[in-house]
């Protein structure tokens, strides 16, 4: 049988990455004595890998293919194939950033400012490149974590660190000068699995159903009541995007409209569907939105 | 732009409170760093804020809006607007009373046999009211918590506590022989704000989806397939208050039914349906019905 | 009121039995001071049980039906009615087995070579059985836990121990050589409860909806519109076991279908959906499928 | 090299046997992953066991000596050696006891009131003996655990079990009415192993420490400065126990004196030793008084 | 049997208050289902009682007596005996203190800007009357806690709030403007259990052992032998608070000394014992330096 | 007034860091809030760093000295002073090991045998130097952790890991073929602080005080009374390193004698020192031994 070696990110994404597959429709389940997690896919093997070395064994054919971030794909340079961006539903919906702070108030305010500096960070060969492609002279240290804590401490002149909302950094008497990039999870494959056909099959059909899964996070399902005569009125307020499924009812002038609608327009689209005319709305949660 | 400022309950409130704006359509998330959470709405910002204070809050015009208790409104005896109870679901389906509790066996057995007593609470100023209206004189103190043991302890000789089955008070040893008023969630505004049309539109629209959502945690979706010959006597099991959606089926003689019940009918409703004739019965849940 | 004793599993069945409740249409709530969980059906009360003790009690007509495990009822040799399998739904979706094991690499292959030899287990009587039946004299003592531990300690020469992969097994050191027994959970009822009518009705709704609900926890809802020309060859790909519901759209030469379908061939199905036709697939989850 | 297998108590015992043996000298740690704790004494190999199965284990020569209760020792009626009583300090000072309790307010008021009732306990074969040798003619079942629980769900018309206040079993409602066995834990030895000169040496040196450390735990080192002419009256008021050491100082007609007394005598000593003339008066911890 | 009532203080006191017992010789352990612990002297009993509210019932004559602050004495304007000071040790050794905090920049510098403007903190009453003592005219609002917050929030122009290092006043932008008081636990009687001999000896004997205890905290024993001809240099190094013990060793010309010396000054002291020829010098821990 | 610049190590090695210091004579505290913990010393200003970064930073000048692990210094290729080696009690006394693993059975079986492979290990500066001074080409990978599981996973063909007892190795099935490097934490200085008389000094004493404070972790005090006629008997038995105080008891043929012994052969000296004569022996803990 054909099976596919597919890398499981350990760490902040796993627990999250787990959830998705189950919303997919794969079940994993990680036992605390292994690194290879069980899946109901008998096609599939897992292997629990840190996002910071997922691309390496991708690129090195260790794994067909695995979910990992953008950043660390772009800091280890690896030669492997973007199937798909994963964009994780998250409260805030700002994406992952690496941006480069320096303390508050600092006369450092540009780039050319950190001529001849210390900067730590994790992110030590992105960074280098960075400065290197602009032709700025640093010196980029490899910091072990509680990255924002060196330049409190005096062990650096500025950071290179990711954050979402800028807090962290804030918290940490820092200011945020620069975004050097904007990162999320991908899902990639190595380059000779890809040109494998049933291996590509079975990563198209893993990106279809993994976006399915992720669409439905932030859509939810609609359906109302509406007599003959709003039917026009309250199709025109439904969102353009999904055409409604509509119905006849039974010995009635009345017609069903179901539809799918972003999560976050509702609040907005429900007063709108009452005035129109629509009786009975009620909206249920989704699992998958192809 | 204009802006509705929202308080949200701190505390036992603020969980399910958040919950419950994430089941209406809109997402607020609590910082640990910050006392105004997120919310995904930029017409609206939110502000943490205890229960017991917010009706003062909003009666100064400091917040427009804010979920708190009835019991704390009336303990602050603040001036606002009630928008609309807010019945969260809980399992006992029991209401939060606030009641008159004194040792089992203790020959106080009503209000007057307090005539001079000393009597511990957290609901002073409500408290004091209540005797005072009905002309019995004691001696109110406040309690910083663990207000069932003042009596137990002989630091009081009755007490005024919030309890939903009584269960932690007759765990003390104590049995209530009064019950000075209900409380359940509401959502208020301040008067100024009620008059704004603009925020009085915003105030409504939230609390109709707030209430959509509460509906919604009791409810299910019901959906089955019915022949001809037994469509109206498995109509006429469905409670009335809900018309259901029937539509004929394709090329034959059964119609699919749709219709939201209320969850604990359910498993009498069940065994019925079967017996009147219906097939391929399938439950759901619903995240709003409005 | 006629009054159904019902036993709740106490322990590692617990979480899930009540978790199925709720899904059935029952809300159960263990009060940590009381051994009597709440339930919001006045014709129930509930009493916590260990499982091992349960069918002892439910025999004894103390309880009138009660959940817990085959295994335990075979230890016990109680006479109880046996209502229903309840298979909880698991990752692995192995049932749980009751195995001899010995040290890896032991000369003990077969049960005959265990004759005069001791075991250690928790099951005592139901081992004591079966070796028994077998002809086979051995010394069986009763194990207060850590059992895998027993033979790594000298402390016996195989243990009869209960697994569902076998992984903790091994990881002790140790071999399965045979299997005793599959186990799950199962309703049982009083002989005497099961003869009373209204009791034999109450525990058979019971079973209805229990098992409605687990059915309903591997199992998803699909909506589709299929055009005209697509109907056929999008209904003969789903699985034949429940029959869809087509209903055709208002003024179009489409269909909207929905069925029910195993949740773990959607991720197969979904792809050759869309070969066929089909368009706006959406999935949801289910609550109950009778 | 000659070794003593010692089992050392699972459980509820487990941690402060450890912490007796770090003061008695000897260093034993638990890893997770093995039953057999590390020690830092060549000569001996530690064994994990539930203190219910120890006594069976020495009594088989599995191991030579152990600690465990004298309970389980009487429950599994194990022919072992008892080298020493081990009276681990506890706050309440008083000792473990195994009672019969029935619901408090029940006819039942003496054993022989059982005649013919249930009896739930987890130490079955000492209640069985406990109530034969008494003529008394009861039922007894064995209990997982939540013992308590039986008589208040009306599984049991009695219970035994163990306490040390007994507020637990009153606050299940129920009243001690007997109290079958006082137990403590015990260092026990195997007859073999006791015969053999170097195991039986190894084990009276362990009791020896053993004992001296337990005796430490309640016991304080104090020094004071006297005058030569309080020196009689000083001494006077010292516990008569041990002899006090008294050393003349340099150049002065003073005295040093250094004692240990009990712990809980010192709060009244030290007020009776200032008005005698004690001077520089210190307390100190002991690890052992041998 | 004469008994004393005395309240021990629950919440961020109770843990330590609890240990400094232990150290003074009373063995007192908490029962979570009770608010009288348990006291190993049959003529003291406990109350577990608010800090917040211990006075009052001191006062009241409800106990007779109890450790809390100073500052809630203050706020409840507690008619008490205070019988000591304890200074409980804690690294910074800085005292708790009740201070007023405006944001950082606020053009408030002084306690007269503040007239006209809002209050919120816990300590109402303490707060009212240390403004009108000083003629400023403000509305003191209680706060239910997160007190910091209410600046930043905007829900009120200052705060009165306890601190010890000000970390986290700074963490949420305020800056201290003024220092109210500062505050310690301290033992407190009530007036007519102080004027009763028996309790009035019974209430100074713990004293006296509470600060024999708190003493030793910092207090460490060192002892060492020196010979004759460094006698004399060696006792000049040490603190003269105590004078040392002087004992002659046998059949030499050395002594060995004892003495009791603050832990913080060991660290200067034993270079400088070393170089005045002080040998083997060892430290040990004290429980108590009466 | 001069001040040391110290770094105290972030993670496994803080909380036995800071209670070495509180043993040696100087209280540190971790805020949470802050990477600079606060210390009872004005001489000297804490920070916190990690064990893999110290060396650059004491290295670079921006700490004075700092206490971090021989391994990360040798990985850093810092040159600093090494002042003192700190070994920290541990019950296995085992030393750090950092190691070279297989899988069990591998045919790799010496240093040789690993040319041209794949090491994974998070000391890869050190390991590349370790295998090019011998002249193997190795490609060593740095790890982001659970290096064990890379060869498991078929991620790397060795690694190179840290260790004490082996035990996590074997349970990944690794086995270890080679011993690269013992490690121990160590006190190390900038060479330019290590210049300056008053940094030397503070550092010497640091040294001085840490030393001592870890030689009494192992080392207990011993008191006993001893008849005329038995002390030279009993002397005897001392171990020699540290000779015994001894001192005349008053009016009487006795003598006290006072020693300092290792705590683990205290099991073995007592039963000696008993048969020799001694009387009323007591142990007690240090703090320090100088």
């Amino acid at each position: 049988m054909k099976i596919l070696k597919l890398g499981i990110p350990k760490g902040s994404l796993q627990q999250s990455t787990i959830e998705l597959f189950a919303k997919s429709g794969w079940r994993v389940s990680v036992n605390s004595r292994s690194y290879f997690p069980d899946i109901d896919d008998p096609e599939i093997t897992c292997s629990l890998c840190r996002a910071q070395e997922m691309s390496r064994y991708v690129e090195q054919g260790v794994l067909d293919a695995g979910i990992t971030g953008k950043d660390w794909i772009l800091e280890n340079d690896s030669e492997v194939v973007t199937v798909t961006d994963l964009i994780y539903a998250k409260v805030s919906k700002r994406p992952t950033r690496w941006v480069l702070a320096v303390p508050a108030g600092s006369p450092i305010r540009r780039l050319e400012d950190l001529e001849g500096k210390k900067i730590a960070t994790e992110l030590v060969n992105f960074t280098r490149r960075y400065f290197e492609e602009r032709n700025i002279n640093v010196q980029v240290e490899f910091s072990w974590g509680a990255t924002e804590a060196k330049v409190v401490q005096g062990l650096a002149d500025a950071i290179v660190e990711v954050t979402e909302t800028g807090s962290t950094i804030r918290a940490h008497g820092l200011e945020i000068i620069h975004e050097l990039m904007q990162s999320n999870p991908q899902l990639i494959a190595n380059k000779d699995a890809w040109e494998d056909p049933w291996k590509r099959q079975k990563i198209e059909n893993l990106a279809l159903l993994l976006k399915g899964a992720l669409r439905a996070y932030r859509m939810v399902g609609l359906k109302m009541n509406v007599p003959k005569e709003a039917l026009e009125e309250v199709v025109k307020e439904l969102p353009s995007l999904n055409a409604p499924t509509i119905s006849p009812l039974y010995q009635q002038e009345w017609y069903a409209i179901e539809t799918v609608v972003a999560e976050d327009e509702v609040r907005e689209l429900i007063p709108r569907l009452m005035a129109a005319g629509a009786q009975g709305i009620i909206e249920y949660s989704l699992n998958k939105v192809i």
